[in-house]
């Protein structure tokens, strides 16, 4: 198990092969400062490729899950000019990029503000769940900027119709409404459900073997915009890896036995 | 404000920053002749990249949107052999990719026959708002045709799972699936719910300012196919430029200030 | 009409323009042996451009679609090595591919188990029906394996956002939260409204020309990816083949006189 980060903006515990990461500045409603994201990309990358770690869990403190960029570090890159502003901007899309490409299972549970950078890390989940009355928006053109690292995210997670009208509307919305947009996979009403729908999930994510899922998270990310023929040729490769390695002897051992592969005990 | 010019096929009203476009051959239920073709062209190009007109709204006259090609015109096409046919079609797809990148936003308001090319024309819309009673189809291969250029922007709109099934039967459906298969984000069952609608939809886009919806909308557009980093990269220089430029001064002030920025007033 | 080759795994009937093919091994709920995935892959190659045969459908015996990959096959590649799985695994992607290729319209009709490469399956068609029991999922994960030549149809058919969540978790679900996601057009609660359900659908496409919806089909299939002005350019030539060729003027005709064209007699 590999060794975290001390972090000053998030929460961590480790709870058998889930790290749960809390979004920790409850005063600013968790708004994405510089040394969250420095520190939330220090997290992913200490993680690696640690199997014992299986699932990522992320949600935020004090009832929001993220209201997007901070204001205070905006003011301080303008100060500093253009540059600062880029690489400001830069270094959260780069934390996009890492949490897409998470070996492990990434799960957000969203609540209250989700809105610009925070609706673009919902964007990069394996499986979201949120509150009915959670607020998910892309405020950025009303406050004369763009969402610009978020943009293509928002794309890939629910195509181009929908985002066009969110991003050049700045319109607010509920939990019910991501479900419909399909931006989110569970919607729930209350605390107790919310906690029960987690479990759910995460029960169902341990009985996948941790290895053949991070493959085919690697091949599922892969796919889009790929040659198929060269995609399909290199999948069956891994394929044969993955059945005759020792998750695959194990998973086809214990289904013939009709017990539990030891991943899933 | 871009001069606009003169057309016999369109009706066009200023209104504060909103110009609205309306098919004007009831007779033939809008359908689409070279001639509106031509002027629709003529009408996008005119506007540029006006930042005075914000939005522009679509809509047809006399109860429908727009049933799709003019037969006259293909009659006309036949007598002049297969290279006219070629250049009739490729004409509306030139149309179909210029409202695509319209710098401005814009609504399409859909009731009645929203057919072949009406269909095409809704899939270029960045918000589309339609009757429940809006009937909506792909019929060209009923008529021994294909729906050539609009084809791809059906995909493009609805994705290839529901693109495939409605172009291949040629099925007819009305508002509320529209709704379901994510053409449209709207469905009115009366005309001041829709009035009312479109008015929700122009005060938000107000909301936002031109210049960053512009820049936002090509990001949008830019992202679906695009390498990733380098899409980020070029995103991180327009953040830059959009916060530290006019509006992105204005819009945090006013925010600061707790007032509206001085687009939105 | 094509002649078609014999088979030990799959029922054949021919009705008027429509092949019927079920899966045949009900003992095994239709798993995919080699032997299937070689006779399906026969019958798709002679069929080829037969435009007497309009319409494919699929379906399975004995109240199943199709359960996956067959576990016997499994063993014996596992005796003659890393290379009999790939070539196995990648046979079945073959037939994936072959099977959206296919110039005819593909309904598939899903009862009881829709899994793994009966997932996959159902991914490539035009038309999807399921009933509202039956069970989709795909479980190669929780058999520390990985779904290496579904991953990039179940993407192109339900998006990304799903796609993940189900193969990361191995989630079961029913027919109507099929509908929901998009995977399947229609689901039917018992087995008179799924009948009726494919009548219709047959109905419809028999409207449609043969020739058109063939290359509508492969204009769908090539525009997610192209670049958009070749591929007008190209779709603006086959449209005016088609309107000047036989079932174009055939339509046109037929659309003037208020009669069905000859196809659809």
């Amino acid at each position: 198990m590999n060794e975290l980060p001390n972090c000053e903006t998030l929460l961590l515990e480790r709870d058998s092969g889930v790290l749960h990461v809390t979004l920790n500045r409850p005063d600013s409603r968790n708004a994405m400062s510089l040394a969250m994201v420095g520190e939330l990309r220090a997290l992913l990358a200490a993680l690696g490729d640690d199997r014992e770690t299986r699932v990522v869990v992320l949600r935020g403190a004090g009832g929001h899950f993220c209201a997007g960029g901070d204001i205070k570090d905006m003011a301080g890159a303008r100060a500093a000019g253009v540059d600062a502003y880029r690489e400001l901007n830069r270094a959260f899309g780069s934390l996009l990029e890492e949490a897409q490409a998470l070996p492990q299972v990434l799960i957000v549970v969203l609540e209250g503000a989700v809105l610009g950078g925070g609706f673009g890390l919902a964007c990069v989940s394996d499986i979201a769940i949120c509150a009915g009355s959670a607020q998910f928006g892309l405020p950025e053109t009303s406050l004369g900027v763009i969402p610009a690292q978020i943009a293509p995210f928002v794309v890939k997670r629910i195509g181009l119709t929908q985002a066009r009208r969110l991003a050049l509307s700045a319109a607010r919305f509920d939990g019910r409404e991501a479900l419909r947009l399909g931006l989110v996979h569970f919607v729930e009403e209350d605390a107790n459900s919310l906690a029960e729908r987690l479990l759910e999930s995460l029960e169902q994510v341990r009985r996948c073997a941790p290895g053949a899922n991070a493959a085919t998270k690697a091949l599922l990310l892969a796919s889009e915009g790929a040659d198929l023929g060269p995609l399909l040729d290199s999948a069956a490769q891994r394929f044969a890896e993955a059945v005759s390695g020792a998750e695959g002897s194990e998973g086809t051992l214990a289904f013939l036995q009709k017990r539990k592969p030891n991943w899933a005990r």
